[in-house]
């Protein structure tokens, strides 16, 4: 019997494109190639945080080294093959090209989509590769006018390989919320493009008790938990403010489990319905008017890198189905730090422990999270 | 068969010694009350939160009414009889006594706590009762120095009706992960006084978008999402500075589930596990040296006010057993905002269905969290 598919639809790309682009700046996001006096570290670091361009760390400390699992596709099947994975979902990592000028952004993101998609197509094309297969979530050019936005959206459906889009949480500069963003809502809700949602901006330093409290543990609070609720304010703002209301076909899909939206889903309904501000006036309830767990189980869809059980199954309950997660990596973040560069990667393996241990005795279940709801969700032909 | 003990651990008073000291400020807490020329609404306004301040609104709009819910006890137990509570263990709302002088905060901790003692004392002790109970979390002078909060801490213990303590996220004025508290954690670690943590301050309004996001829906980011993530960062703080590898013994029951710990407690670990701050140096691995479900196992109790159940069945899988989540209604907040005062509480009806549906067929597991898992963990003799 052949093993069922194993989808990652969260895993992401630097294509040499993006990094050259990168390497040109010297503001977050950048790339900073240390010196030969500055080695022995001498890979190229990425500083994609503002948390990251600690001004009292010389450059070629700062952020993460940009090895060649950011922009290889050979290390990217070389990494699917070590964790079983036969298919990639990928993405360009955060920022995405919210940092473009508005003049340039379109032409770029034209170029970024099509290479991921050429790439997608000559890997796919090519019987080198074991059957490994690629396709692509899209990149929007956000800064640029909204007429420029929706031509992309249009065009993305003509790139055989490409199956959504990825998304930040800045919109068109002020949330998902803002009411500019209808225009893109309504052509992503009629090219039904799935939009993958991700977290890059975190929470305040302020939010965490200053910059000194950060810094002492590290990417572990932007990370572990800016990130998270980063996405769930982000969420939380589209549906208070009726975006699912006027646009109910929107398809989300939330990284990281939809951060801690499915822990607090409760928490706002109840917040909702005890809020004086949306008391009925003149016979109309005020606020959103549809029930977040109807959002929740309508519009989302939830990726399941959330790294342990107890996140896992409120996750499926919060979907209200094992029918609308799937299963993810995060690559190339969040590598071993240990010596042996064959190990598996503890943050995959962890989140394929996960799915096992929610459902020990039931295949079925299993197979839809990791393959099987990607496949039908984006219509991959594998 | 009598019916199975139901105790409210998460419910609030505001004794009138503190309605008092409230009403003789004019900065947030404050209570306002309303002069006659700005009726219709009599009721006083409580004030508590920054963002209930706002100065574009005349001060009898602000906040939220004080009806005698905040602070009778025959309202107490009106609302335990309406929703068969037979135990209520009262605590200070937020924002307890933060703001108070140094020179005064112990003396007024001590007073309050006295309050809180004889109210109960005098309610167990009284025929007329039908039997409710109450007992207390007190409050500790936290502005005061450390030697007075731990005085407090031990003259509680003198107390009877006092089961522990209830605290905010701020600690000293650093956080709770402010190595200035080690006396006081040691403090209650040997007199073996559960802590009751509460957030308040929530996030800065930068996290949410500003202060005109979050005032398009009223209450509902800064309670729904703020308060759940100022807990987690608390906790989160504590863990990775190593407070609970240096007071193992430290017992914290954590308000609305853990705020977002359940959840992302697997992200937690996975980001200790892949920080490079961490990395092992000379020997010996950097950061928090307790896995993270180690301390929920075993330092952290939960309430089940989460309003759903896929946060409970979160909130029980993480905290590793049904045996350390407790009932409670966050009393009085979270009114009905109906016509119908006699109505029972959508508030509380919505976090016992929750339990109902968690534990269809097993009384056994309903019984432990709706008062069994609290008269055991706070010795309640009932």
């Amino acid at each position: 019997m052949p093993q069922p598919a194993v989808v990652d639809i969260h895993t992401h790309m630097y294509p040499p494109s993006y990094i050259k682009l990168l390497s040109s700046r010297s503001t977050v996001p950048y790339i900073y190639h240390p010196t030969p006096a500055e080695t022995p570290d001498s890979d190229p670091r990425l500083i994609i945080l503002a948390s990251d361009d600690d001004p009292s760390r010389p450059k070629s400390s700062r952020g993460r080294p940009v090895d060649s699992t950011y922009s290889s596709f050979d290390q990217k099947r070389a990494f699917m093959r070590r964790h079983g994975i036969s298919c990639s979902v990928i993405s360009l990592a955060n920022p995405w090209l919210d940092f473009l000028d508005p003049d340039s952004a379109l032409k770029t993101a034209q170029e970024i989509n099509n290479d991921l998609d050429a790439a997608c197509a000559e890997n796919n094309g090519s019987a080198s590769h074991e059957g490994l297969k690629l396709f692509a979530f899209g990149c929007l050019p956000l800064s640029a006018p909204a007429r420029d936005i929706v031509s992309e959206i249009q065009r993305l459906k003509s790139l055989g390989h490409v199956k959504g889009v990825i998304m930040g949480t800045t919109g068109l500069g002020n949330g998902l919320d803002d009411p500019a963003l209808d225009d893109v809502y309504s052509a992503l809700s009629s090219t039904a493009t799935l939009v993958f949602l991700h977290p890059h901006y975190g929470l305040p330093d302020s939010a965490f008790g200053g910059p000194e409290v950060v810094a002492k543990s590290g990417h572990v609070l932007p990370l572990a938990l800016g990130f998270p609720l980063e996405t769930t304010i982000a969420v939380s703002r589209m549906y208070l403010s009726g975006v699912f209301d006027r646009h109910p076909q929107l398809q989300f899909l939330l990284a990281h489990s939809g951060g801690t939206l499915p822990f607090l889903a409760g928490r706002i309904e109840s917040c909702v319905a005890h809020e004086r501000e949306f008391i009925a006036n003149g016979g109309h309830r005020q606020g959103p008017q549809r029930s977040i767990w109807d959002v929740l189980h309508t519009n989302i869809y939830l990726d399941a890198v959330i790294y342990g059980q107890p996140g896992l199954k409120a996750a499926i309950e919060a979907a209200g189905s094992v029918d609308r997660v799937m299963f993810g990596t995060d690559h190339p973040f969040f590598p071993p730090l240990g010596d042996d560069k064959e190990a598996k990667w503890l943050s995959v393996e962890s989140n394929k422990g996960a799915i096992d241990g929610c459902f020990p005795e039931d295949e079925d279940a299993k197979r839809k999270i990791l393959g099987g709801n990607a496949i039908r969700v984006l219509g991959l032909d594998l």
